[in-house]
């Protein structure tokens, strides 16, 4: 069985990129790794739009995320996390975790956070040291907007550290890392980097590496600062270091603009196609990277799921009490548009299968409809 | 830019055999490598309905027809030929080549040969040595009907060598080589078997051998009975035998009969789709491994080939006087339900691209139908 993976995380590897993950092996401590490691970061901020320091850990993204958090926060100090789906209930839970104290703004799940809102909350909490959000809520397929918090953080509390998830973002969708003052910008390999999962991605400013050298913190392998210019403080995972310099070369080589433009017309016809079918989306402020659509009442999207991947294709259920309710599919990384044309098509010979009545064809049809236009 | 390639060869190689051709190279006179060999061979044999001699050459399909050709025809000696197409004139001229004398039965492009028409050129011929034929007629998409040559052969000219060239038939479509009283069965590595090209494969019955040892004719390099237990003659493509057993396994898991059920799936998927927009098959009995489909009035194939070619999809032109006139889409091998949508869909964007007027997305809906009535 041939398997089509629509999966928020992981996403296809190019072959191009699984070639680049089977090289041999050299050695870390070498002269010839320190300069495939320096070109792949240079290369990676450009991905990531920003001159900071970037560093990656042998980890998967939320390891990146412990580090934003434990090597930032500190005891009983606070920190504005948003929690509009299940990755922003996590940031709440590491502030917790280190000893810091959350002020968790809450929101529905498919609901984004507005700058006001953030900004009412420092009003109310004018020792506020952090904001945590995502740029994409992957659990809803939500985009939060980060400009808009980002710029209005710049200027009136520049002294907030702005930590933004992007692991569901940043190779997606426009992340402006410095232009909208985002202090430490995070994502994984698994995800629009188009590699197998292994590793975490941070960038961080000056202003956080300022903060972070003036704390005294308990941490020792997620540790940002040890990691600048250290090439690895501890093993590297040399192979995906391979292999992301090819993926960040394969992504700078269609072009920011374009990969943006891509993953933009892939998300417009996926919503366009459930919505010509009925389908509702779950998300106030859909994301490009992946959608969220709510399944018909008296469908249960597990089954949906099931009767999908007897087509193979693999897409995601909700997490927490949106499974069983939606589907997410995917279209970050290597996406192209017949893969478009792979989900909705399965996504409506599922529902035909499991009984739902609705004009077959026609998802699929305004998908092609739309890709015909370009 | 992802590719989806629905060539009729090379067609798409499974991960898992790609993972087989990368393996190191072993020594090709060692026990290690005959035991690879032997065990490939008699998969093989399975997937061939065999229990003839199997051997292999380091070639393009077109070394086994050779071969088929060179240690059979002698000087002026007479051999029907099919020429139903590109492949079947090759027959021709093969044996021409090699001094023989073609008795060459000429069809439509898109027509097929009946069993009746060999035996009357039989009864014409007395002196016929071998008849020579596909079982899929590559550049029309179309099926001789081997099965009945075959035993017509068999009941009433049992000493003519029935040759098939099956290189897009075995493994997609039903050849019982043995059954149907094939001499000689041909395929090649980068159809069906699923892998990159440059493996011919040639079945051959005791009665071919016993012909072929009473010749004295000139060949040295395709010489059928020297390979014979020989575990290539000449240095065999170690790296293909890996990737060929791996194929094999693979077909066999899933079973011949699903296999060619599978095939039989997808080809009336494609039949019927192109159908509903009012779109002509080529063939009058299409075979189940690719399909032939004739393009409207007034648009050049090339240009829909172009336009499919944007959206990553590459199918084929037609051959010799069909150029331009047709498209082959390729459904043989690593070739599941999803990956037709692929192919009509692309068809569909296509023709409306080019400014074609039809009811767009019936197709895929029509192939989209089939698939969900299973």
């Amino acid at each position: 069985m041939k398997r089509y993976l629509m999966t928020p995380g992981p996403t296809p590897i190019p072959p191009e990129v699984s070639l680049a993950l089977a090289k041999p092996i050299i050695h870390h401590r070498t002269d010839e790794f320190k300069k495939l490691f320096d070109e792949t970061i240079k290369l990676l901020k450009s991905v990531m739009q920003t001159k900071n320091d970037v560093v990656i850990f042998s980890s998967s993204g939320s390891g990146a995320m412990e580090a934003a958090v434990s090597n930032l926060i500190g005891e009983s100090q606070k920190a504005i996390t948003i929690n509009a789906g299940k990755f922003g209930e996590r940031w709440t839970k590491l502030v917790k975790a280190f000893g810091g104290v959350p002020v968790e703004l809450k929101y529905e799940y498919g609901d984004y956070a507005k700058a006001e809102d953030i900004q009412k909350a420092i009003e109310k909490n004018p020792d506020i040291k952090a904001v945590y959000i995502q740029a994409s809520e992957t659990s809803t397929a939500t985009a939060h907007p980060i400009d808009e918090i980002g710029l209005m953080l710049k200027e009136k509390y520049p002294e907030i550290v702005f930590v933004v998830d992007g692991i569901t973002a940043y190779g997606a969708i426009d992340v402006k890392t410095d232009r909208w003052n985002i202090d430490i910008g995070i994502t994984g390999s698994q995800k629009a980097l188009m590699l197998p999962p292994g590793l975490s991605i941070i960038s961080i400013s000056q202003k956080a590496k300022t903060i972070i050298k003036q704390n005294s913190n308990k941490y020792f392998y997620f540790d940002i600062l040890g990691e600048i210019g250290a090439y690895g403080k501890f093993t590297p995972p040399v192979g995906l270091i391979f292999g992301l310099k090819e993926s960040v070369s394969i992504i700078l080589n269609e072009g920011l603009g374009n990969v943006f433009k891509r993953h933009s017309l892939l998300a417009k016809a996926t919503r366009e196609a459930a919505k010509a079918i009925g389908l509702k989306l779950l998300s106030k402020r859909p994301v490009d990277s992946l959608t969220a659509i709510v399944m018909p009442d008296g469908i249960n999207s597990s089954d949906v799921i099931k009767q999908m991947k007897e087509l193979g294709v693999e897409v995601s259920n909700g997490q927490g009490h949106l499974k069983g309710k939606i589907i997410r599919i995917a279209h970050l990384g290597y996406f192209f548009k017949p893969d478009i044309i792979v989900g909705i098509s399965a996504l409506e010979i599922a529902l035909k299968q499991l009984g739902v009545e609705f004009n077959f064809g026609e998802a699929t049809t305004k998908a092609m409809e739309i890709f015909s236009d370009e």
